[in-house]
């Protein structure tokens, strides 16, 4: 009764793809190559995604992508075990190794690293033997974790306790007669709970615990632990281990939990690399304590990466969707009915989602070589940009994940009914991305890290003394406290980069200044620097993200001020425009009355930002899809029926659904459920 | 290996919980009667939802809920099946019949409606015969609907085609020789596409076609269609049924596709209440368009109160798990970590959404006698009100849905790490409620029809007609435009309910005008009007939901107003005043940047609303959870490890997980998931 239908050679809205492709303002695969750093990269990454799709049986977009056949939990987790192993073949071949390659961050970025069961293997558990293990421990567990032989994971929250580190309650408690550790979770509370691939794929695992040596608490290393027998992959003795159950996305991975009823581990377990301890219990501190920070900035660079691509793809869906699905008249007697595309209201809700998320990219790129250049300054023992590389990677961590999740769930709500099928691919992007906005720090925690460097950049500031090139910025301090106003006297001012940017910076200045001074304030009156800061929160959260789109801000103007071709040149001035000048006047920006509170834009000047957004939009329109080109994502990387890069959205959907369990099984049966049937609805129609 | 733990008499997060009930301002029960209009009505309630959760077995909350034991789709459908049944049972039992009973929207707005496959039965198919089949028509279909002897859905969406009604693409051309129509779908994108229940559970549907006699084509019209023989369930010649796959949510109903084939149905099946075609091929118009608004009226006004109610409940789980849950230190030396909900940033997140919950709860109910009204006058052929009802709802239903659909995302991500956990409740919840921003209108078009409303209701107030009380504000057009400013001198008079309602009201007869003035000026520029509108829709949506706060806070206002227990009184008024000036004064909430752009307030006065919700923050604060138990969510509705009454939540999270079939399945065989172990892991250790 469901079978699929014949796919047309071309239909209304292949036509209507095509048309949308004929006259771009500048070459979609030129850009592709100034967005993944040049033409052999995107060579590259051609190759493994195609490699990857070939093995995984991904190349026939008719076909319904094998995420939309989900069994029950289990079968998910089982399925997360294959794609992960197909995945790690494919690593293997290719010779893809280090976790820090980019092919390998691509190689995960694209197929849900996070939700195959061995990702933490890949992504933490041997990065962590690398940075923080002793060369005998590298020596022992290195090369098995490497090869496979063993799977480890990351154990560090518990579930009375996140981010906190301090309060993590697991304790090792050094036997110093027998040189050993014991591992104990003292409450229901310090049990370990999400690490990913923990509940019964791991063998191992880097557990974080109290260290206790003669009763003394010596706060929390890591040990690598023992899970599970290497012979039949039973649990070992005292290790009681699961799954913590369904998740929003994520259910291809066993994300478990983890009891440690006086587990014994040997001395030589404890990650020795910078503390360490002796046979007879003395202790010996890490020489500095930001050592760590280095990988830290790395994830997040990557975080900033993967940002922008999910909102690329959302936009990428969301947009080629809208430009074939044709909804109501504009006009009363038009000819056929209008693309949604064409809709102002449309192009106003996805145009800056896109722009956002070129922004980002960029931003990514920016920050990736921050990254390069602190490593080389660490090799030297140089911590001096450590601070201001871990303030700008907190808030943009923060500010991307939040704006790339609203984003997705935008897009999502901009195709209409369909978007709420999983066919959409909509769904999933959203359940998969949301986490991000929670693990490597919540959101809101971390803006606060960035606003503790801004405070402290500000008295530098009014110190005199040097700033970093990020906030230097502050200087300006006096003039913003003398209530400046936006010089733009027209829509053609609000174009130039300097403008848009002294609008930014005005913003962050004044912001940072005010919670400064609210702190200021309760100092004089005696209240403690703590309660203060929790007082005032609010305010510093706000100049942490008004900072961080100063630097998002900078990263993209300067990304357009080098490109050479002159129209891939004119379409990014063109996006940044719109980036820069959307959240100045959209009232459904966040916070862009911020811009206007203390009247640093005139009403008159807001009406100029939001002509100048409108007239963007129309100039964008007809690039639309040639800009979602670019990102140059594959059909089944966006497992969309709606963004199928040809437009033919319907018959997919229909062909896609015929292909389902459910159908499947009553087309055999005559069109009908039979034990649905039987069970349930024959009951109720008798009565 | 994974066996639960027993459940403790109490622990430190039981504590907490009971600390947090010691001192409420209010009467928590007293305040659940006035939410709910009286005790009587909450004992009703109370006596439904209790028979509800012991039929379904839902009573024990150590018991993992069924929602979170999920099969594969096809179980789904079938627990669905099975669910809906037994809700059924209830109502039959409980001799709840009518859709429009108060206690049967209760019935199913608490036990997911809409994802019951008989869901449309109910709440479209009866309603349908009811309101648009002709005496006769009722006699033949109505009793055997009502007695379940054929189960019918509502068939209007294709799958090229949504809310634009005049874009459906189905025929059904009428025969006049042997008095019969014949339905067809001529194209894919005819397809019927969505409707709850028609894949597998329906026999019948009022499938929604264009009439087409003798060439002429008379418009879309209902036509009662039997889909399934009665005798085994198996579609009827030409019909070609089936589900159209997974969605974000609603996994539970088979929402399905149609397809038909020239499918002959006589002349009695059309639908003749209004219209009518007579046997020779003559038609009659119906007598008046505007009959169905007041079904859609009423549908609306629920909406509006089940986003109250999601909202409410997205706000109980986190506040509740704000108020146990310890991450951190305020102070470096305090003893143990700080409560979630003693952060700012947690209140200031958490307690406005909980206020925007009351705010709509009220609204819903203010909405509802003004449908009572609607429905005597249209008794009395009165359709006078019908516009500025029509209007309203529609930009309720817009503004609801997406706070309500983003506050619960806001209160999961409040959650941190387990707020990702389905346990949490909060993925279900939002995944179930979100397609309310899309279906009974998108809420992008629905704010135009409110704008179509206030652009007329303007130039009435301009030619000095009489308006509608809700758009009476209107008469001061000429002080906006003469740019007033907030006369506001302290704080205290920003708790002013005429200041505050003064200042909603200044906003939205501002963008109301300037919307007005774009139009006229593109008018005078010989703009057609159509090409116009869509050019300045954004400045007309923004017009709409300024308006439709102006409702809300009225509405607010005057339940506030109206309580006469002092206790209520003034905590609600706390609420009152922190839903206002947080739309004022934050940044964060959309559109806040409309109250300064045109600087009718001033930098100082922002301050001062700001200082007001930071103050009412700290006031809220030790009532947080008093205020979310007045909503009287039962533990089971929540289906919330986190927001569990009691503030166990760990012993719950743990003990949940040990339910889970995978976790089962392991603990019989080793602690070992074998399957997966077999098939995947052991490979991958032995390479």
């Amino acid at each position: 009764m469901s079978k699929g239908i014949h796919v047309s050679a071309t239909n209304a809205q292949i036509e209507s793809m095509k048309d949308e492709r004929k006259n771009p303002s500048f070459d979609s695969r030129s850009l592709t190559f100034l967005l993944y750093g040049g033409e052999k990269a995107v060579r590259t990454r051609e190759e493994i995604r195609d490699e990857l799709e070939r093995r995984l049986g991904e190349t026939d977009n008719n076909k319904i992508p094998h995420t939309y056949v989900r069994g029950d939990r289990t079968e998910q987790y089982h399925s997360g075990l294959e794609t992960g192993r197909i995945v790690q073949s494919v690593a293997q071949d290719m010779q893809i190794f280090d976790f820090e390659d980019e092919r390998q961050a691509l190689l995960f970025a694209a197929y849900h690293r996070e939700a195959s069961p061995y990702g933490l293997h890949t992504s933490m558990f041997i990065p962590t033997l690398k940075t923080q293990a002793s060369e005998e421990q590298q020596k022992e567990w290195l090369g098995k974790a490497q090869r496979r032989e063993i799977l480890g994971t990351y154990a560090q929250t518990e579930l009375g306790h996140g981010t906190f580190v301090r309060g993590l309650e697991t304790t090792a408690t050094y036997d110093v007669e027998r040189k050993e550790f014991v591992l104990h979770s003292p409450t229901i509370t310090s049990t370990k709970w999400w690490p990913g691939g923990l509940g019964y794929t791991s063998t191992h695992a880097v557990v974080m615990a109290r260290l206790i040596v003669k009763d003394k608490d010596y706060g929390v290393h890591g040990f690598i632990t023992p899970l599970r027998s290497l012979d039949d992959h039973r649990p070992l003795p005292g290790v009681i281990l699961g799954d913590i159950g369904p998740k929003f996305g994520y259910n291809a991975n066993d994300n478990g939990f983890l009891r440690l009823d006086q587990v014994r581990i040997p001395l030589k377990n404890m990650l020795a690399r910078f503390s360490r301890l002796h046979e007879d219990g003395t202790y010996e501190k890490p020489p500095h304590a930001k050592l760590s920070y280095g990988t830290m900035v790395f994830v997040r660079s990557n975080m900033i990466l993967n940002g922008a691509s999910a909102l690329a793809k959302a936009s990428t869906i969301a947009i080629r969707y809208s430009c074939v699905r044709e909804q109501g008249m504009v006009q009363p007697k038009q000819a056929g009915e209008t693309k949604l595309m064409n809709y102002k209201s449309q192009q106003y809700r996805l145009l800056p989602l896109l722009s956002h998320a070129f922004a980002i990219h960029f931003t990514g790129f920016y920050i990736l070589d921050m990254y390069k250049d602190l490593l080389r300054r660490l090799d030297g023992s140089d911590f001096s940009t450590l601070p201001v590389i871990h303030a700008t990677t907190s808030g943009l961590k923060a500010y991307v994940t939040t704006v790339a999740a609203d984003g997705i769930e935008e897009a999502r709500k901009c195709c209409g009914g369909h978007g709420y099928s999983q066919f959409s691919g909509l769904p999933t992007l959203f359940a998969d991305y949301v986490p991000s906005c929670t693990f490597e720090g919540d959101n809101w925690v971390l803006f606060q890290q960035t606003a503790r460097f801004l405070i402290k950049s500000l008295k530098a500031a009014v110190a005199g003394k040097p700033l970093a090139a990020s906030v230097a910025y502050l200087k300006g301090y006096r003039a913003v406290g003398e209530g400046q106003k936006s010089q733009a006297k027209s829509g053609q001012d609000l174009l130039i980069p300097q403008v848009q940017l002294k609008a930014f910076e005005h913003r962050a200045t004044r912001l940072i200044m005010e919670a400064a001074q609210l702190l200021e304030t309760d100092r004089k009156a005696g209240k403690q620097y703590e309660i203060s800061w929790n007082a005032h929160m609010i305010d510093l959260i706000r100049a942490a993200r008004a900072h961080t789109l100063v630097v998002i801000l900078t990263a993209f103007i300067e990304r357009v001020e080098a490109t050479t071709d002159e129209k891939n040149k004119r379409v990014l001035k063109k996006l940044c425009d719109l980036f820069c000048l959307y959240n100045i006047e959209s009232p459904f920006a966040p916070c862009s009355s911020e811009f206007v509170e203390d009247s640093y834009f005139s009403p008159a000047q807001i009406r100029m930002a939001r002509d100048n957004v409108h007239h963007l939009l129309s100039e964008l329109r007809p690039d639309a899809v040639p800009l979602v080109d670019a990102w140059n994502f594959s059909d089944a990387a966006l497992e969309s029926a709606l963004g199928r890069r040809d437009g033919n959205v319907y018959e997919t959907l229909y062909n896609w659904a015929s292909q389902t369990p459910l159908n499947q099984k009553a087309a055999k049966e005559g069109g009908v459920d039979v034990e649905g049937y039987t069970k349930h609805v024959k009951k109720v129609l008798e009565g």
